[in-house]
């Protein structure tokens, strides 16, 4: 029987906590988040008060805890699912070797800030996880279709096809379906770049360009995340699966996505400052074209939409001067 | 100076002659639509009645007329813009070889019905037009975004790439932006392909699938185009590019598209007939799907999304049994 330990309390790693438990195979989930006050709530109410609110918990007391080396303790799969600027104080807790000789998933979609590296390479380098028990679990997924249960289908990648296969089997349901895949760089870079492409798709948006347009600069975003993974990692890979260009499609597209209105409001004329105190809530693709630019700088791939973003939002240029120059980098 | 000629008054038409007038270079406009009350009104007023009306057309009376032979005879580009099923009626009254040695820009985005052929191998076959003297123009472009000038990007294919450039220099302006191919049967086939996925995005949204779901779709949709146009004509092409990824998101995603209106209320539990009286237009998607089904009986291409699309509309299947299906065979 396996154990799963979810680390993060947002609202993807309460739909995946559904998602595990909606599962029949026999499963242990314990479940770290840092609010104690979340924690009474979930375990007196049976749902977590802040994000999915509607989605009923049937985790064991005991099971839930703020004390992150009792919940990674047994577990043989441990998810990491806080937003990347936040893991390093989320995991400093932790006992030395804590991660070592575990199975770890990246539900992240980010960049560790200062070291520019995305999950994987940072567990493997900062906590002993060989690359091989590194796993990416990625949507197209918004957590508000899977509280609804709306049909939706991940991929879960690992460099070792046996790990992918056995996690995937404690996440279908009659909601999720799950593809499996071998490329864990490419998943989690195109999981990072997707939210900057959403932020440019806003911003787009927010000047005043139209759907025309929308569909011109998201054929040429994936065009993008293709030499941009190519680049960085070489494999053969098909980036129209839906672990790359769906997951980009249901954030540059969908309603929900906050990327795509952060972007609008930048658009609009909102200051960087005033839209995140608007929205009250982290819009990832902002800090991820910090870091991708960082990135980039080794790789130096041609990413006119993502310098545009940066450009934006970091170097303080129009978003209208700035997207009309970037109309001059795509066909 | 070049002489071109439209043929139909449709909203695409309308919006081409905008285009074709807004381009600083040199030319004579000729215009052919079937309506004479319709010509009337633009020689009087200015601006089509029934389609994208607000556009000011500034054409000398004497170049609109419903007699096709004499807008096509002087003329080096002739651009036919009816729907496909109305392709043989527009011509048949054309003069024998009235398009032989001309220059021919199929707009239509359809096949020929009974023929099931795309309109450059009707013309090679019907008309005696060279292979090389057929173009395509293809989206992502709605119309009623070029009325409003937004920002929009065209390609222009064509066999022999002069054609294509001249073509081209004669519709860029502030608001439309021009690539060239060489893929005269790719970007045909997309064009008409991107309408019955258009139709299955609208199904899926009318029975209660998610925008999750939709972006899984829609990634599985440009891999079946690729898969199919890869069988009939494989040259080398980036099926990323706009003219096939770009054009099918602005039709499944975009709040313009007739398409997926159709599929949404056959999703809903519209019959055919009734969706087609209430939104009083075709869907496109509606036609092209049948004659693909026939075209790929010769490849055998697996289509699943295409042959769910089919079983709704003409097999009378339960839309939610067909998509429960379909989703099985994505991924």
């Amino acid at each position: 029987m396996s154990i799963v330990a979810m680390i993060g309390g947002g609202s993807w790693a309460t739909a995946i906590i559904k998602m595990l438990s909606d599962n029949v195979a026999e499963k242990q989930i314990k479940w770290w988040m840092r609010s104690s006050s979340a924690i009474d709530h979930i375990q007196k109410f049976g749902n977590n008060p802040t994000y999915l609110s509607s989605v009923e918990l049937d985790i064991p007391a005991e099971n839930i805890s703020n004390d992150i080396n009792k919940v990674v303790e047994d577990a043989d799969f441990i998810i990491l699912n806080v937003p990347a600027a936040f893991l390093k104080d989320a995991l400093k807790d932790l006992k030395p070797g804590a991660l070592q000789g575990k199975k770890v998933v990246s539900a992240i979609k980010g960049i560790v800030p200062d070291e520019n590296l995305i999950i994987g390479e940072f567990l493997n380098q900062f906590f002993q996880v060989n690359l091989e028990d590194i796993l990416v679990i990625s949507g197209p997924c918004h957590a508000e279709e899977v509280a609804l249960e709306k049909l939706s289908y991940l991929t879960i990648a690992s460099a070792k096809s046996e790990n992918a296969v056995l996690f995937a089997s404690l996440l279908n349901t009659r909601y999720i379906m799950t593809n499996i895949s071998d490329d864990i760089f490419g998943t989690e870079y195109a999981a990072v770049l997707k939210n900057i492409y959403a932020v440019a798709s806003g911003i787009c948006h927010g000047v005043g360009y139209g759907d025309n347009f929308q569909a011109v600069l998201i054929s040429n975003a994936i065009r993008e995340i293709k030499l941009f993974v190519d680049a960085v990692h070489p494999i053969e890979r098909d980036i129209k699966e839906s672990a790359y260009l769906g997951d980009l499609l249901v954030t540059a597209y969908s309603q929900f996505s906050r990327n795509r209105t952060f972007g609008n409001m930048i658009g609009k004329g909102y200051t960087v400052k005033s839209a995140q105190l608007e929205m009250n809530m982290i819009a990832e693709g902002y800090y991820a074209v910090k870091c991708m630019h960082e990135i980039n700088k080794k790789y130096n791939v041609a990413m006119p939409i993502c310098r545009a973003v940066y450009n934006v939002l970091y170097e303080k240029k129009s978003p209208s001067k700035e997207m009309a120059l970037l109309t001059k980098f795509l066909s």
